[in-house]
């Protein structure tokens, strides 16, 4: 049995307790010898702030790209509002999806049925939701520069960012979606403003190039990224996979996560280019939501969503989709038996601490 | 009694129909001697496109800037879809926009209360919802320079938008939210990307600078855009007033427009500086709507967008609130005895035409 190298990086807030339900189901799979994952930690965001004032150490810089995958937790939180812009609890995540090329962000958005009545829609427009955003991570807004503050003097400033993106930038992106919706629905929808942006012009170029050469049996549509938003609030279940760029990936991926009334249960994957040679790609998991320091320690958090990524981690870095499947199952089981952690609890349900969903689901599995 | 000269630009699609409206309201207030306007009607989209090969002409562009206020329909549609980028249907809206220097759009959502149904969120999320949007509009990745496509050869080709904004650009709008907190519930709420945009940090900066200085009375609270688009999706009544920039503002007040349920119902304004000499500004009104050329020229179109709008248009340009207060009243007494265009229909109601609906709210004034 081969051995994965996994680095986990739990983060601040809630990170470090939803990460322990992840590290004692990497354990017992261990144990069990279904799978052997030999561990790292590092610390991320404000947590490396306090220890070293970086947003991510040179070491565990090294660490993530040695290892197989990386499992990440979350970042930020009030106490780190102050700290100067470069070592901000977000530039550590924004170091590592750079460092690893990590370009292809998957955001499922699905309703867990349990769930349903969660979200602020009605039942009938989110049962049964599953939809895939593919959201481009390493370009745009995100990382074009110039990126500055001028002082104009006459106590004017002018801030600047720049969305750059380039042909084969726009090609790998739209490839993902497209392999991701031929095991799908076999529907691609591609959101920008070419009506406002040279970058939207592009990328409807590029999308449509892509599609017609190598992708002809899928379907593709357009839309301006503000009336697709409108659909995605309309109508979600009209979309299969959704492509879009760095900063519309942001707002959109997140209205969906909140659509879906599941919002602390959606995981996500961070993928790179697979290596010719290897055959292996770099890899960050991480939940949706964030580091919630309101709750942090109090064994409030639902691990739902972190324990969900790392099963994305064992469907897309380690080729173990049953394995993935089992875990969906387990955590689909845990909540129609009607146990809740304080987020999503309602009347008639069992509460549940972070602990207890974890050890829930391990059981089930 | 003043003389307004008003330029109306029905655009395309349902622009003329709906417009056609406006035009029936319009001359009944004069010929009731209620108000005094002179008007002038130009081209502009599509339509400008197949008279003159613009987008608008220079004869009503001079003709807009000489107006006391330009009530615009809508532009586009796929007739135009492969016109010259430059010449593009859009592209007459962005240059009245800019070269009036209408800085600030307001986008009013609210939900009719007898449309409350027609949202897909729950009807005690927007029940009795009532949020101002203020988006900038002269300004961010819209106009910034560079704006270009680069072939690099070799088959790549690199995208460029630029944001750009100033201090003074985010004093302004700032402004306008905060004068209209004050009418209001006095709360604003101001969303930026601060973790990821320098553009972000510094309207963060400025806002707050400006709400210590002039506007210590009212409350001011800042999100990330990308919660703050899950807020409004979540719970959209936290909200009085939202302040954000010309990129966020498009996609954020298209979404909140559409979670009200009354989307063919929305108005906006789009406002410039007030001139100190004069104590005019210019301005432009515009329903939220597109110009829906699948249902254009059958009378479906519902006119309450574009009549709501010019409601807007004696509000802010002509100082005649009580007289916009009887227009919202006519539209919501209109809807409350049941009276539906195509679009908002529903089980119960009557079916009502664009003319028709136009003579029932002009029959309640
Ligand atoms: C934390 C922040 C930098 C990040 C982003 O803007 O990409 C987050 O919102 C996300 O979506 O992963
Ligand atoms: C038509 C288009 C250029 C415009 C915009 O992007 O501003 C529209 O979406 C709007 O919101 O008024």
């Amino acid at each position: 049995m081969a051995t994965h190298k996994l680095l986990l990086l739990p983060g601040d807030g809630i990170g470090p307790e939803v990460m322990g339900e992840v590290k004692r189901l990497i354990d017992w799979l261990n144990a069990a010898g279904i799978a052997k994952f030999e561990t790292d930690t590092g610390l991320v965001g404000g947590s490396a702030y306090d220890a070293h004032k970086v947003s991510i150490s040179e070491g565990d810089m090294a660490k993530a790209k040695d290892a197989d995958a990386v499992i990440f937790g979350a970042v930020g939180g009030p106490k780190w509002d102050t700290v100067p812009y470069e070592v901000r609890p977000e530039a550590g995540l924004l170091r590592l999806r750079k460092d690893l090329a990590l370009f292809a962000n998957l955001r499922p958005a699905m309703c867990y049925p349990a769930l349903a009545d969660a979200s602020s829609l009605k039942r009938e427009a989110v049962e049964g939701l599953d939809i895939m955003i593919v959201r481009e991570l390493t370009g745009g807004v995100y990382f074009g520069e110039p990126k500055t503050i001028t002082d104009l003097g006459n106590g004017q400033k002018r801030a600047i960012d720049t969305q750059v993106y380039d042909t084969y930038e726009i090609e790998r992106i739209g490839r993902v979606a497209f392999e991701l919706a031929r095991k799908r629905k076999n529907k691609v929808t591609s959101m920008e403003k070419r009506n406002v942006m040279k970058s939207g012009v592009l990328w409807n170029e590029v999308m449509t190039a892509v599609h017609k050469r190598e992708y002809p049996d899928v379907t593709l549509e357009h839309q301006l990224a503000d009336s697709g938003g409108m659909m995605l609030v309309k109508w979600p279940k009209q979309f299969d996979v959704i492509v879009t760029d760095n900063l519309f990936g942001d707002m959109l991926s997140d209205i969906a996560a909140m659509l879906t009334g599941s919002l602390g249960m959606l995981p996500s994957a961070s993928l790179g280019e697979i290596d010719v040679k290897s055959k292996k790609r770099k890899a960050l998991y991480e939940p949706v939501h964030g580091s919630a320091p309101d709750i942090a320690g109090q064994g409030l958090a639902n691990p739902i969503a972190m324990i969900s990524s790392f099963g994305m981690a064992l469907r897309y870095s380690f080729d173990m989709g049953d394995l993935a499947d089992k875990v969906d199952a387990a955590i689909a089981a845990v909540l129609a038996s009607g146990l809740r952690t304080a987020d999503i609890k309602s009347e008639g349900t069992t509460a549940a601490s972070t602990t207890q969903m974890g050890e829930a689901i391990l059981k089930e599995l």
